[in-house]
């Protein structure tokens, strides 16, 4: 028996100053009436694969089960296939080029994969440079409406599906080397550092550590949250995602500190002058 | 017997260029699937308690009987505590740091309050910074659903509530004091003035009036309507929700005299030379 | 017996940083809670009647039967009246200045018109400056809700609704004089130039062409997709809505060749040297 979903997320490098959009959901309402579409964003930055992946799959644990459509898709020498990827009972449509793969690791792994090959669930006449439109927005509407994955074309061996590999950040005794993952909205950085990797570098909550990046270097206070320091001062700390951040409590990171997506940030311990340590 | 809502409506300051509105719809998907949600702004600036609470009370009267939902909410020292306000048939959630008191005030008042302290209806790992996510939408999605306002948690007094005052127009004789409230998206600009403070300072329609703001003096109609002025000239008309608001025919009044919200300005009625008096 | 419409389309000037869409939405909300609505884009440039009359036809044969409104609305000395006009199943409704015109044409040409006049349909105090919320959304609500077309106002000669004439390229022997029609969120430039009439100078898909345009002139192929050109070069192609662009593969043409929509544009066929010719 086929499933049927009443949500389509939809996440997309598309803007919100074009049609793109309004066309793609126009295509759905023509094949599934009866399906919603929650927009996850459609502002990531054009062609970016690595940003669109990372924030997709941060939405991934607070959404319903779905059609989840993720489009960015730049066009290479060689195009890269489209999918449809099981994954804990919703289903991942988009190009195999990775802007997929971290959303259906927050879902807990991919079960199953298809390739889109079947035309007849395409537009009559798909233009080579609007696959949104032509091939995957009405791909991911005939799923919502029932259509069972295994239509859509040959089964896929998991193995081969393209995976973006995060860089780990890297501890060195007393120090922490990560880089910028995101900035959001409001400037917070969100660092591939997690609590336990400062804790393994001897840092611990309450304590003030060492921040070198963009040829600075500063000394903040590692807190709960950004709202633990003054208006204005730099804080580390865990962000709403369960990433280590760095915030400035109501003003902007990234422009505080000049840095951007991917550029390399050090958290070092600080020695402790012997006469503060407890019992010293 | 619990009132249910078809509708939540949604403003925040979270911008469009990330998932944080996306993420608070799922929730609300997850908690309250029948229910649809009307995007009021998601573009108020960053932390912008007053913009945000100005904005949301213009558009109250125009959205049907709702859960209205309004997310401003800078982390300070102290937290704000979320609440739930009933006006008018309709129900507020959000922080009470003041964004949603205008909105009630446009309802009719507020009749009835409440905190926010059942755990029970949010989320079940709240982050400390996300309440939007772990708390508010979830609330709003209940409530939504037909749970009685009073679950939440205990009744607030109405009188300690946080209201945000609109500073008034000061009349001084022949002028008004008045300041920029908001600047719309056609640049237009919004002032604490209503038609009544100008004719008690003496200015009637179609006189012309003299206008100072940012450093500059200038005569300028005062119209019903920008379109009653020559293009890229300034006016000074009623808005469509019905505040004094100072225009340029097919233009933007805000990048042409270089205000923004919060600036102030001076509207003087001009003394009328003997010969051009009727009867004079 | 009344059409009845499950969608509302929607394509606007309003922004994203104001409430005015969200307002509408109240409105149709209030009149059909039962319809959905499509945002097609509310981005267009302030007052641009012309960039948003190219993008709603642009997106017109993607959309399901719906009333589709389209609100670009400069309040000019003398304001446009309000029309529906009925094409191919479909009720489009703004005012008679030409941002309907396209889509008509896009959806088969126009089979009937009303001039909106019956106050009944809409808001009780009608703002002179906002009709959007006032008159146009209540009209489409009714419109949605199955109120018949011909009960908004008298009929309209078709002859008299004001249409928007693209200007046609120019065929000048061997290169076409073009302009760009539009420029979309990748950067990429749509020019009021079909195949056909670069086949007509004598161009072929395959050749080099020389392009000329903000002072620059420059050779470039003409491929079937930006995405057959290495990354960072001018492609000359087929757009996703079949008209010839200009692009640059993995880059933002309006940005490399610094051209805005309106700018000129002149495509030459090169001679082809004659040891190249086969046979030669």
């Amino acid at each position: 028996m086929a499933q049927r979903f009443d949500w389509i997320t939809f996440l997309s490098d598309y803007g919100l100053d074009d049609v793109f959009v309004g066309v793609c959901k126009g295509v759905m309402a023509c094949v599934a009436p009866q399906v919603r579409v929650i927009d996850i964003c459609h502002l990531v930055a054009p062609q970016d694969v690595v940003q669109g992946a990372t924030v997709f799959a941060a939405a991934m644990p607070y959404l319903p089960p779905a059609v989840h459509l993720g489009l960015v898709d730049p066009m290479q020498a060689t195009v890269s296939r489209g999918v449809v990827v099981a994954a804990n009972g919703s289903l991942l449509v988009g190009p195999d080029n990775g802007v997929l793969s971290k959303a259906w690791a927050a879902l807990g792994g991919a079960t199953a994969a298809y390739e889109i090959r079947n035309t007849e669930l395409e537009l009559d006449t798909p233009s080579r440079t609007f696959r949104g439109r032509d091939v995957f927005a009405p791909v991911a509407a005939h799923l919502a409406a029932g259509t069972p994955p295994d239509t859509v074309g040959p089964a896929v061996e998991l193995a081969t599906l393209t995976v973006l590999k995060a860089r780990a950040a890297m501890i060195d005794d007393d120090h922490v080397h990560g880089e910028v993952l995101n900035v959001d909205h409001f400037g917070n950085l969100a660092l591939n550092v997690a609590r336990a990797d400062l804790e393994a570098a001897g840092m611990s909550l309450g304590d003030t550590v060492e921040l070198r990046c963009a040829g600075r270097t500063m000394t903040v206070p590692f807190t709960m949250t950004y709202g633990d320091v003054p208006r204005g001062r730099v804080a580390l700390c865990e962000d709403s995602f369960r990433a280590v951040q760095v915030s400035v409590n109501l003003g902007h990171a990234a422009r505080t500190l000049r840095v951007s997506r991917g550029d390399p940030m050090v958290i070092s311990r600080i020695a402790q002058p012997a006469g503060t340590r407890s019992g010293g």
